[in-house]
């Protein structure tokens, strides 16, 4: 393993973060929180020192396999959250380390999960960090260091392959390097577009942001105890709009804005993407229309829930744990889904789900008809059958990890739907789950074992799994950690 | 599409659960329960007519091919269920068809998932037809049809891979007719020494007779309303052992009867299976100790509740449901599980979650050696490809089947916990599940579309999804009852 380019790299990412850091600290300039500020500006000091050492040691070559690509992914998050949850202990808003470290992965990984009981007692300085993680996390930073570094084609496609959602990526233009850049253009313009719409429907300019961050990164950590609730019907519809855009594959983006809108709209995963939400919409509508809020009323409610949920961001406008069991047990199915493949948003993606069905179909079919021989088809083309093996591991290696995670989590004792809804909440990157981890409670009450599961599911969730099962093998540890050996 | 070789061999399995209700018709003589015996004997000869009729018409040729063999085994099934709740409705001991329909197809897929709130209040007759179902549905009529029906060894073989238990069957003996010979065999000599040693323990010779049909169908339905929970210690370790005996891949007793006791235990899924008691027994004694039972109750309990829910038998000696969260997860979990390929039991099958595990890690260890090329090996052997494919195939066919189950379930808007377990204890061929269809509760409580839903997921279950779903294809129905087009 090449291990001097997984440092060389790491040390980028430890920088860049430094630079991250200016936003909390013009905001502690902003809101006169000066302590905390310079709180900031000693961690990015820190890292930039950090960060430039470990530069210095420039490898011998600059080409890494699929395998470096894994671990510098996997070891990227881990060390920029450990970072990143540094000026919440020292600032003491959160005092436990674990705690902050589970906060500031559940920000970078756009989850959403909290620890806070209050979270209005936060500084502006760090609640502006603990937003702008998301918006960090959401496309990714070492998609940005390929922009910025000379590598190879091939090697940073490697790179790019682990940390973005999905099973395909950059097939769109020819080098990397320009997709990302016009990827980050997106992400950036649409969130500028939400942070406008909110500001105009009045929501105070901080707020706006931090939302925006939010909505973006598909994360969901809000400034306000209750969340969204208290903002106007029009805000409401306005962040449930753009939950459901940042859920969209970003390749339709891609499409659109060159002149190909209607490739954008044959995409089928963006096809079925909008009618799971359209369906669920209104059977939900119907379930709950005996509540008697009125239609609107209802409307906004479900709309908004089922982008929350199945984008993954986690925001939350009532407490739909109150709701009939038919409407959650959708939005429990929802948080599986996931959104579209190429988002920000988390879950196993509309994708993968339907390549599932549709081979599953194919399987069926093939009882039917013996003689015929069908590839399962995407978008017009056949999909390789590699794809499709590799969606049905990846639901293998979901089921698996899911099994242990919950096994360990039920230790603490709480009950089935506590458990099981919060192992989904964390492994899909959603947020809240069902009972006492429900949108209006959090995950403080969480032993330190199951909180250290729930980050590695977080990880394991945001990065496809892959990067985490690659770092964490006992083979590829005592690579990374003994003395190589000369061949 | 043969339909004629359909119509014929569906005419045979009618006349032998005509002549399978010659033991209800006994028990009626001893118990002098005369009218129940008349209205067996009623049914069993309207089959005997019925069957004749239907294998009057003889087909053209016996070849048939695996979509045939889906399509028999699915609608024998359904025929069966249909014919032998009858004698429940009609002797008004269980006065709704639904109801009836819903107890025969727990009883022949070996569920034992009952609507019953009073089982004791049933006649002997109808109790030992309905734990004779359990014993004829662990086996399968098929398979026994094979014995005695002239067809051609190819075709015999779709059947019998569409109605035993597990991936691979039938691989140890040249002709498929002596396989299940010697399966019978060893099936009649387990069950007979369970009876035998039940009767010296003193449990009353009725009782006996149908605890051991329940055991060795992996079914579950008792004759008492608290199950298991009256009998003795003694009975109770009896049942335990004899529950996981029959959880045991057949294809071991078959090696052990045949002198090569050392290849069977070597088998790699019976390793695993008695692994996994093993380690869960522990798991579970440490979480229940602090009960203050002490070491053998709890041992006893704990042994009794894994093979239950392990072997999808679903016998109860306790109200597992007011176990603490982690021991009711480590059986919710065994349930999905199951056990193995080739016994009576139901679920996902040991040898299945084994291939997954290992296919699973292979997954990751080719990011971790890219250069190396690995099969899953199982017994020492190669795992075909193709083998792989169709496990992970049926893990998606699995989880789509359950989830849209669960989606129908929640609308009678009971909680959770209990829609998801009743589900997974249908689904698997347990029985009981947690909350509302807990060890001391039942069924009856669903709505009729639900109860539907459960009888599709039992047969489903049983069958191991395939034949379930060809039948119900559209293509394959259309085919079944539209006049055949002339060519």
């Amino acid at each position: 393993m090449n291990r001097k380019i997984i440092v060389y790299v790491l040390g980028f990412v430890i920088m860049i973060e430094a630079v991250l850091m200016l936003l909390p600290m013009g905001t502690s300039l902003v809101f006169h929180e000066y302590s905390h500020g310079a709180v900031y500006l000693g961690v990015a000091a820190a890292e930039l020192l950090f960060g430039f050492i470990l530069t210095r040691m420039k490898p011998d070559n600059n080409m890494f396999y699929i395998k470096e690509g894994a671990v510098i992914t996997a070891l990227s998050w881990i060390v920029m959250s450990i970072f990143g949850a540094m000026p919440f202990v020292i600032t003491k808003d959160i005092p436990s380390f674990t705690d902050a470290l589970f906060e500031t992965i559940s920000g970078f990984t756009t989850t959403g999960s909290s620890i806070l009981t209050n979270v209005e007692a936060l500084s502006h300085t760090n609640l502006m960090w603990r937003s702008f993680t998301h918006w960090v996390g959401g496309m990714g930073v070492l998609v940005f260091i390929l922009m910025i570094l000379p590598m190879t084609g091939g090697s940073a496609m490697n790179i790019m392959k682990a940390e973005s959602p999905g099973p395909e990526v950059g097939k769109l233009v020819p080098t990397v390097k320009t997709t990302a850049r016009m990827l980050y253009l997106l992400y950036v313009g649409i969130t500028f577009r939400e942070f406008v719409l909110l500001v105009r429907f009045k929501m105070p300019v901080f707020e706006a942001l931090c939302t925006s961050f939010g909505t973006a990164g598909t994360g969901g950590f809000g400034v306000k105890n209750d969340s969204i609730a208290g903002y106007s019907p029009a805000l409401q519809w306005i962040v449930a709009v753009f939950m459901i855009l940042f859920g969209v594959n970003f390749n339709a983006y891609y499409l659109m804005v060159t002149n190909k809108a209607d490739q954008a709209f044959k995409m089928e995963e963006v096809r079925a993407y909008f009618g799971i939400i359209g369906v669920v919409t209104v059977i939900m509508t119907a379930n709950l229309y005996k509540f008697g809020w009125g239609l609107l009323t209802t409307l906004r409610h479900v709309v908004f829930q089922i982008a929350t949920v199945m984008t993954t961001t986690g925001f939350a406008t009532t407490d739909f744990d109150l709701w009939p069991t038919t409407s959650k047990m959708l939005l429990v199915m929802l948080m599986f889904v996931g959104a579209c493949a190429g988002s920000t948003g988390g879950g196993i993606k509309v994708s993968r789900i339907v390549i599932l069905i549709k081979s599953a179909k194919n399987e069926i079919e093939r009882f039917i008809f013996p003689k015929r021989v069908k590839t399962v088809q995407m978008d017009g083309k056949g999909v390789d059958s590699s794809v499709v093996h590799s969606v049905l591991v990846y639901l293998a290696l979901f089921t698996l990890i899911f099994i242990v995670s919950l096994a360990i989590v039920t230790l603490d004792g709480k009950d089935l739907t506590t458990s099981f809804t919060a192992v989904t909440a964390t492994f899909n990157n959603i947020g809240p789950g069902l009972n006492m981890v429900g949108p209006t409670r959090n995950y403080s009450h969480f032993s330190h074992l199951s909180k250290y599961v729930f980050m590695f599911d977080m990880l394991a969730g945001r990065l496809e799994l892959i990067p985490m099962l690659v770092l964490f093998n006992h083979v590829t540890l005592k690579e990374l950690v003994l003395p190589k050996k000369k061949k």
